[in-house]
């Protein structure tokens, strides 16, 4: 492991003037529901609506200025995206970004917003990584990969490490899994700051690579991807898998009805607005009650970047 | 007046154990828009989703014993329902409550899940206060009136002054005017606990009976009822009408479109659910951006209590 403890220390005391220290929200009534006593870490108040913020400020602030004043790169639809747009803005750095010609036009003018230079692209992987190259080799800009990127795991590891800060003594966390930055940042700072707190990963059945992963002790692909959780359809890097072999509990997938359900719970007892990716933790911890009866779990809500349309989409 | 200051103190110290100290939340994008500097007091996430609770407990609470065990009552399809059937289950007394015949299923079986006893009526105030005789008749259960009554009114004060404990120096209050039990309460924590500090409400075009009201020095009722701000809609009454003549700045009013786009900004940029009851006053300050440019403004979100369901149709 070359992610050590003071260094999400150094990139936590780094990034604080640029994030959110985002409130951790209780329920009496979903405590009820569950059987557990839940603390939710808000990060769909987080600045850009996600805990993205966080690894893609503490890539950029590493950077030397000699290489900073090349601008930043990245391919991503996502909150990443914006993150990369958001930070290089913080900076006084350019932002390039390459997003798949498909993307909701909604995303495309958050990035523009903050003042990012996108280039279209063909929606497929071959296509992102060209049009990156491309860029990158034109430019001389740093790419950010959204999640096997050691700079950007240390960072979203500082999301678990407040947490932990404001809430002692948490029998679990729970995180979703995607690409496993979130993910990996999450066990790191359980297993340096809070060594008896268990982490499990929430995954959607309809994009389970990680799951996969880990049985097969090595990467594999999702076998389909079909969920209403866009934000966890990649599949795991050459740097978070192993982090999420040697550290995680367990990774528990849910159906996008069992998300759905959650969304639901959150938004009509929590009366905030989160997006899909991010109830799939609090999803299997409702499908499991029997593995946190009693206990203190925390669940790292992940972000709220949610088309309207779409929303009303599930609920109608 | 008959609310004094020290009334207003002890109702917070009697309600402080069983409501919330509710977030004042910021968003810096939200003052770029407005201009001003914004503190939302979110009373959506209060118990029962709303402010209503304070009142409520406040009434409840003050009772004494011999008059508390034939229960409490009141005539409620909303928030207000909820609040005095918790308020009930709180003290371990029964709630009696006349609803129309016509509430949403979603409304009735809140009510019912907080233990309360519900008589239907039909849909009009005659029907209300008959069924609600009865009630009190047979059970000698005290009445308690959802915004006219000096014990609700001092109850909802303590909302104002937790926000100008919180932020110091605030150069307005925004609320919204239904009945005006919220707003004669902030009007007197603003008078007695920040006397530099204006009140504005904030009404709906579609209920505008406060504005009518203000202009002509006695209580009128609406020109005509139509809005989605639905906990609105009531007139002023003889006990908050008089607070309100005496201490409001004055009553902006604003329309459905108004409300939906306030709505609209609040659920994407801020990440929470709330009522379209509860944005009035911001869509207030949005439509007269001029008045507070540049100032410390403190909005009252008053509940985030919503059907899903119709939050899809105003955004479809």
């Amino acid at each position: 492991m070359s992610i050590t403890k003071e260094q999400i220390e150094q990139a936590h005391e780094r990034i604080k003037p640029f994030i959110h220290k985002t409130p951790v929200l209780t329920s009496l009534t979903l405590n009820q529901f569950s059987g557990a006593e839940l603390f939710f870490k808000c990060e769909n108040f987080q600045k850009i609506g996600a805990f993205k913020i966080r690894g893609a400020m503490n890539a950029v602030l590493t950077l030397p200025k000699e290489k900073l004043k090349n601008g930043i790169a990245t391919h991503s639809s996502g909150n990443h995206a914006q993150a990369i747009a958001y930070a290089a803005r913080q900076v006084g750095t350019k932002a390039f970004i390459v997003m798949p010609n498909t993307s909701p036009q909604v995303k495309v003018e958050a990035v523009k917003g903050y003042g990012a230079e996108i280039t279209f692209c063909e929606p497929n992987q071959q296509a992102r990584e060209t049009a990156l190259q491309t860029i990158v080799d034109n430019t001389g800009a740093e790419f950010i990969h959204p999640y096997n990127d050691e700079r950007v795991i240390t960072g979203q590891a500082t999301c678990a490490k407040e947490l932990i800060e404001e809430i002692p003594g948490l029998d679990f966390i729970l995180a979703p899994v995607g690409g496993g930055g979130l993910l990996s940042g999450t066990l790191l700072s359980a297993h340096y700051f809070s060594s008896a707190t268990k982490v499990y990963a929430g995954e959607p059945e309809g994009a389970a690579d990680a799951v996969l992963s880990l049985k097969n002790g090595k990467i594999e692909a999702a076998p389909y991807i079909n969920t209403i959780a866009d934000g966890l359809l990649t599949k795991l890097g050459d740097i978070t898998f192993p982090i999420i072999h040697q550290y995680v509990t367990d990774i528990l997938t849910v159906s996008d009805e069992e998300i759905i359900a959650a969304l639901k719970l959150v938004y009509e007892r929590m009366k905030i607005i989160v997006e899909p990716s991010c109830v799939v933790p609090f999803a299997a911890l409702l499908k499991n009650k029997e593995l946190f009866a009693g206990k203190k779990v925390g669940i790292i809500l992940s972000g709220g970047n949610v088309d309207l349309k779409k929303f009303c989409e599930w609920f109608s």
